[in-house]
């Protein structure tokens, strides 16, 4: 009954195999391999992306980091929703990577930006006056925080505004097969095709070890992006680990496959919960925030069920009758029966 | 026959053992799991070190690059060889995550720093002036970059004459397990017994995936630590996969029988060599520099031996009767079988 | 007729004269002359702070990007308003100077923040979150930015309020001389005896050519806003210029005659402006917020009127009738007679 | 008797007069004045650059690290003399303004780079390799930091090879005036022509208070060094009093005249030196480096000689008849009277 996090599973057997098949032999470092060729053409095939630059890197903060340094000044300024994971869990990560770029936050419901909020937040930006930081780039994250979903005619929307403003456009897809495959769309209407600069294609949440992958769409930034990651630590050595994860990964859509049940178990979940608790976003993914009495969740997390409360600081202390808000996240390894496992719990309990 | 670098080998199958065990069911993110709590106590015990601060990333550029801006403000200069890895091989990287500390060349032969060099160095270095980069941090490299080895009691010299004038001193331990070795030394003798503040113990060149633990030595660095490992981008969710991976290679004493055995390959293609090139440097660990003329270069290289020329820049066009350098590394997984195989073609081409 | 800001002024008799007397003969550099000592004597003396740390820079941009980068580590979060200098018009300096520390913004109306909204802030403040930002500094203005003021009673409530988080407290006093005489209080009680850590001591606003005193008041900080200083090419070498400059500005208490007569002159502008104008804020020092309708600002400018419109972005362009507002700002060389005309065109032009 | 420094001198009189003049009325600020758009046009006529973008800030340091930062990307190598003053005595400003570039030093006797050095480091650089910094900029100093001076054809050769890879050029004219009158050659030649790209323009050490202009001579550079410039807090509020010393300076070749002086009152120093000191490189501008026992420095400090012995830590301590070297300068106030009682010191001491 663990809903922590998508990042609290292990790998599904065939990324384990696949790492073990990569254990073969001797294999020259820092992506010259033979997996690492193939395992760039078939990003740039999947994403129909014949000239995009992908690095490898092992966590979500680091790729997003990278691409947002390579899009943006130090006098940058980054427009992001206030609750997303760049400004909210990643210690400050664009500002050290950028070398002090500025966030700047965008309002919207649902965790989503408001089109008219970032129009009105670049129209009053000051670009070209020299005492203001200067608008760089956009980013988005889909699946969002709050697991809520932009549609590629969304991103567009956004990302059109961003681009008539000269901004570059950054997504955040540490949840981005999940985002696709409830869209139903392909990864190239969700990505450059919207709009999008450069995307973090994040597999860590979705069955991989520890691999995402910077996709830059201008090959114009290859050279610099590559740079950035040496000069991070974050080019590995044996490098031929991390594509052969991602390879198989993208082998017979299987991370289409781990997303999709993923989502599958959140909507079983959330259909459980619905006569239990009150939703707080659409569920448009893997991951959902309900709420219900504290005193319930004191009988569930005596009984083992594993997740955080939300937002961030929100406790166990108080009264008992007081809603108190949860969030969930299924995962590729999520059963059924864990799920109905979880529910039980309201069943006996509430 | 790949001798180019100890980082084209694979994981020994303990390792991966180790890796396969870990991936059953769930654990929290972020090392807060028992395998790294594990690992933790265990390098404790290891180093004779009950308080020090453990923290793991995946390359040595990011271990190397941490630790030296935990013990280094902006403006303080970090003394190292010229041929040190940090001044050579990682694009800046001390120099992104210290905010723009300068690195300060101290000579001496083998690779190794000269005690009196550094006296000298330290002495002219302008402490309390204020126009002048403020000495911080001595950081040295054993293995050194050119296969050479401090001893313990190297160690202490320059690292009291570090001490007396207030510096810090970190050590770049990519190749610690082959050093400890050959010193027939322990961990703590090799490192704060002889007055090292801060280690990268490295396990990428020794048979992990990709593993570095950063050691500090006195806890009241340890947040801080922490704290710039998360900015980087360099704390891995899925934290269990590299505690396991390290526990395992620490267990029984495995690193140390995987760098006696790479060590003892070195020695025995040094052997081999005496009769066929010279030796650019005294062999210590498993890492071996030598020079023979280029066309026999081509002749081996065209028959499969993989190697690297020495320095970076040396190419094989060129007069054929030139001596040209080769940096020959084994690792855990040579063979005495690959050995004779690149031993024999100097017998056949020789 | 120019309110467009109090840097638009040129410097007094006295202060011309300093820096004409001080002309004479040699002065070793970088601080190292009389005037500077004697200066660095002066400050303490009016603080009642006899171990202060003093700094001269030439920018107030400058000056609150070096305090603060001396009290704020790269991975820290800098409480301000959202309307604060720091954060709108010093292009990222801060970001730059910390190496990348993030502003976070706190409500409170008139530009003053509300010490319920800050308490807010730092409950939910993830201290000790290796994911989050970690809490380091508060940043007040006074003066602040709307022009109107804080009490020392209000900033000893905000600073206690940062105290008990473990927060240092900047105050940017680019009006401090201003603040200070609208509250008839002393410099100290004004400063640290309310908490203040860190004051930048602004001269150029209220007399001096380009002169501001970062004002340092724990000792232990002396050395690094030093180098940091140097560091950033803000240490003079002709610094007996800048000394002389502030030295006179601190005899007879040349600096509190020269603030009051800009707030009197900016209390009979809001005098006078009262019957066409609608206040947007308390005026209490010598800047004032006010609107009137677009059609009246043409009138005026065309006819010489110099001052800003406010917010940054609001244009002439528009409908006549609507009302428009104007910061308007005085000085030190701000005459009655200039009051007098500028209010001239309203009974002209309303 | 100050031969210190050129910065211990103060403001000619026409400086101080158009200091005094422009203090009249008000003045728009940040550069939006009258004055400073003169100083603009004229500096482009001065160096027949009509595209030329200056950007005035007040110190050498800062003047250096701005164009620095602007040609160099993080992770570039700035290829400098070991005895550069962007070395030495900037306590790491170029580390700070470009995110931590690397300076890279060219041998070469006289503080002159050595044509063959620049070739030979720039032949062995790395470029392409992504574990390497990128070479990205040459930076030459002239006069030199050893009073030496590079002719334009010597700077061009110096140029055309680092243009040849790929860098661009940044000369440091601190004392360029002293360069350029004792090359009777004009501001173009010894810039743009000889294929510098981006000039620091000193004043300070020629009369000004604290002046420097940061001629780019690519307006592609222009909006990134601006912006640079505010956020390192170097923009001037009241920034007329900037351009109309260098007004002034450059009106009827005054700031040739003034270096011309000092250029003569070293030659007078150094012939007067001759039967007592030994020099140690070419004396070509203003500044010499002679060699005498240290009993007689002793006497000639006691009877109130001023200047720094050389190098930075060389002492008064130790054995009387031991040779030690002095860095002598002299400056647009230096009188002959000065001169010839400095000689005397020898004379009765000697």
């Amino acid at each position: 009954m663990n809903f922590a996090s998508d990042n609290t599973s292990g790998l599904p057997p065939d990324i384990m195999a696949a790492i073990t098949q990569a254990n073969e032999g001797y294999a020259l470092g820092y992506g010259n391999d033979a997996l690492s060729t193939r395992l760039r053409d078939r990003i740039r095939e999947v994403f129909e992306a014949p000239e995009a630059e992908i690095c490898l890197v092992t966590t979500g903060t680091a790729a997003n980091a990278l691409a947002l340094a390579t899009l943006t000044p130090p006098w940058g300024a980054i427009y992001c929703h206030g609750l997303a994971h760049i400004e909210v869990d990643e210690c400050g990560a664009p500002e050290f990577y950028t070398g002090g770029a500025k966030l700047v936050h965008v309002a919207g419901g649902n965790g989503k930006m408001a089109p008219e909020a970032l129009a009105a937040k670049l129209a009053g930006a000051g670009r070209g006056v020299v005492h203001s930081v200067q608008p760089a780039a956009l980013s988005l994250t889909n699946l969002t925080e709050c697991g809520t979903r932009y549609s590629a005619a969304e991103i567009a929307e956004l990302a059109g505004i961003a681009h008539d403003h000269g901004l570059a456009v950054h997504l955040d897809g540490a949840r981005f097969a999940n985002a696709l495959v409830a869209a139903g769309a392909t990864p190239a209407e969700m990505s450059w095709r919207a709009g999008v600069d450069a995307l973090v294609l994040g597999g860590t949440k979705n069955g991989l070890m520890g691999v995402e992958a910077v996709v830059i769409f201008d090959p114009a930034h290859a050279w610099e992006l590559q740079l950035r990651r040496k000069r991070a630590g974050h080019l590995w050595s044996k490098h031929r680990f991390l594509s052969a994860q991602m390879l198989a990964w993208l082998e017979d859509d299987l991370w289409l496959g781990l997303a999709s049940h993923a989502n599958a178990m959140a909507a079983t979940l959330e259909a459980g919960l619905a006569p239990h608790a009150e939703m707080l976003f659409a569920r448009e993914g893997n991951m959902l925030f309900a709420r219900w009495p504290r005193g319930l969740h004191h009988q569930m997390q005596a009984k083992g069920a594993q997740y955080y409360l939300w937002p961030e600081g929100e406790t166990l202390e108080g009264p008992e009758e007081e809603p108190v808000s949860a969030r969930l996240v299924s995962s590729w390894s999520t059963t059924p029966e864990q799920v109905d496992a979880f529910l039980g719990l309201f069943a006996g309990g509430g």
